[in-house]
């Protein structure tokens, strides 16, 4: 691989300054009293994105927006008819969010380009960052909407989705902020993901991973599909908790605690054998319309979620839970309802791309390592589009989506050089 | 022991039709559409103590009510000035109960009055027949209140529970079916144990124990008494399914799977040593205010109620939980918010009528067995008040507290034989 290196004049004592004032004024413009709100195509968000583009500007960097309303922050390079090099997150945050989720990806990319003029390097294919819209799946059930309309995927039922707090419906934001509804409504694509030659999203991690191991940077393998049922109901036999022998029980309640102890034994397991997988019961419960402290609970639901980094495990893993199961029911005179499975494809990174990021980092001696992002991210959608997508996680305390996310400037600018680095790189 | 024994004559034929009457009267003058309800101390709980003392009065025997409004059915003995022996269960029923659940009892202890009465049989001691008010705990959040009533055992906070539905206090209805409300409000003991050589209570099995074992009646060998807490709180942290490890979980759902199978292997383990115990978890949750899908669960609450035949036995098991709960707790990075437990005394019946009855119904070649009752009875407050106590039990199919409780006339006329057998027995 050839490149144009920054590594060795990277000025990141110059755009230390830039990145607090931008922190700053994002969340100044979007504090809500506990954490920052910004609502996904709202004036907030649009607000954001102005903000992003006016250091763009400052900065010689040229600055538009495409058919969605992302902000689109281009850097020409020295071949402009050549698939361009993408970079970008989002600047939409949950309600009562943190100020890093989204908008360090948005920034590490604007400080990327802006390095390259500060050092009067002309990158070989164009760069672009994107400041994506409506990536929080917070406010109209649904995550991605900006790229997903990109690629022409959101559908018509997306469009009528309404806002949890006002009721209003997506497509009346949409229209807000000025988007071609009509052409996303149609599901046409708005990039032809051959002109994308590489998607490169830099994020915070959501885990405690990287924090607790220490590094300051992480390389995403790929990003979790998952496969969900939202709910299993369990059902025994309601009956007299002081009349009713054990040998002849129906236990609802015993039964989903077997369940979950011998699938949480099977995810132990797995993760021994060096498989990507969660295992997450978020919900469980007796019916509060029929429990009672003396009553052997009849009927107890349960959620079920599995994650995994290929469809195989997830599929594997779907079919050992169902053998559980069954094998719970017979033991214990208890059925399981199931719902119905809501799946979601894994997103595999690029291989090579996974190679170049820890090259790179290794080139620079930043401690990291390669870890799998369990969480979605727009870089999925581009993935799933067939676009060369790579991620590069940046270590964070306090998880995400609340107030406390405890993202270190050090750590942006450390994941911002290997950005620019990558961007920079041309395929051998 | 010395017996004036009434087996050899027992008048099956004749007692039936009289029995079928009474429930079919009781069920007619207490059937809701959807199964039985008899509230306490209300007007039809009075009318089927009217019902029982006119087929009482027919027969013979003499009727009248105790300070309570317990309806009590004399049949005087050869000494009547020699403590007396009194059967007698309840006739009032938890909302949309069944037919059986106390009444069977108390008609029971009829027919072995009338059997006498019908054999021309004189007993050595006074008999008395007693129709208990207000025994299930549904209407005031009370349970045997008569029995209570009778010992002086209900306080001035239990005579100012509302009822659930109609939100007046007890105090109101003792008052409107002419209860001595002044004597019960101070205490006074309405009957001394001392007056009472035996309280022998017939039920129906609320569990389905003697069905599953095809054997028509049981001798109980003790009351279980119980060990409650209604809400323990398991606290481990809230964290993304997605993006949290599993060896950085501290999930409280797991947590509660391990507990609640530890703790059902140390109940298998138990009942394999031949001790007497239940244990359920009736009401078991996540917080519906967090809890989702993808949230790896940070609190759960459980309810645990163990029920023993013995105080050793409840607190022995009740360590063990404590000390599982602190293995859980450092094992999986939770916590465990205990509240106040909540106990109940067992209560042993007398070794010598668990002794007389087994003989009984051996003599009489009834197949039976003994178990402990797991649910609570009239008879565990005569027991606890210093009386000899004892019970015969009826079986049942379909638990109780329910419009489906399947008890047959003709285990119930055995259950009569033996009671009247046992009334009639004399101390050796």
């Amino acid at each position: 691989m050839t490149q144009s290196s920054l590594s060795q004049k990277f000025p990141a004592q110059q755009l230390r300054p830039i990145a607090a004032g931008l922190f700053q004024q994002l969340r100044e413009m979007s504090f809500d009293g506990v954490g920052v709100t910004r609502e996904c195509f709202s004036p907030v968000e649009t607000a954001s994105q102005d903000l992003i583009a006016r250091v763009a500007t400052e900065h010689g960097l040229s600055v538009g927006r495409d058919r969605v309303c992302n902000l689109v922050v281009t850097l020409p390079g020295r071949d402009t008819r050549a698939p361009f090099v993408a970079t970008g997150s989002h600047l939409d945050t949950v309600p009562r969010g943190g100020n890093y989720d989204g908008a360090a990806g948005v920034v590490a990319g604007l400080l990327a380009l802006v390095s390259m003029k500060l050092g009067g390097v002309v990158p070989p294919r164009t760069l672009k960052l994107l400041a994506l819209r409506g990536e929080e799946s917070a406010w109209f059930g649904k995550s991605w909407i900006g790229s997903h309309a990109l690629f022409g995927r959101l559908s018509e039922s997306d469009l009528s989705r309404a806002r949890f707090d006002t009721g209003r419906p997506l497509r009346a934001y949409l229209e807000d902020v000025g988007a071609d509804v009509g052409a996303i409504a149609r599901g046409e694509p708005l990039l032809q993901p051959s002109d994308v030659a590489a998607f490169i999203e830099t994020h915070i991690e959501q885990g405690p991973v990287l924090e607790a191991k220490a590094l300051p940077l992480g390389v995403v393998t790929g990003i979790y599909g998952n496969l969900r049922h939202m709910n299993v109901i369990c059902r025994g036999e309601a009956a007299h908790a002081g009349a009713t022998p054990r040998f002849l029980r129906r236990d609802a309640v015993v039964a989903v605690a077997d369940l979950v102890m011998r699938m949480d034994a099977h995810w132990a397991r797995w993760l021994d054998e060096g498989k990507q997988l969660a295992l997450t019961h978020g919900i469980v419960g007796t019916d509060v319309k029929e429990h009672a402290v003396s009553r052997v609970p009849g009927e107890a639901r349960l959620s079920i979620e599995i994650r995994a980094d290929n469809l195989q495990a997830l599929r594997d893993f779907h079919a050992l839970l169902r053998e559980e199961t069954q094998a719970v029911a017979r033991a214990r005179g208890v059925s399981f309802d199931f719902d119905e499975a809501i799946v979601n494809r894994p997103a595999p990174m690029h291989p090579q791309w996974i190679e170049r990021l820890d090259r790179l980092c290794e080139r620079a001696r930043i401690p990291h390592m390669r870890l799998a992002s369990g969480a979605g991210h727009d870089a999925a959608v581009f993935a799933h589009a067939g676009v060369p997508t790579a991620m590069l996680f940046i270590r964070n305390a306090h998880g995400s989506h609340n107030p406390h996310e405890g993202m270190e400037l050090d750590d942006l600018l450390l994941a911002t050089r290997i950005l620019a680095d990558a961007m920079l790189t041309e395929e051998e």
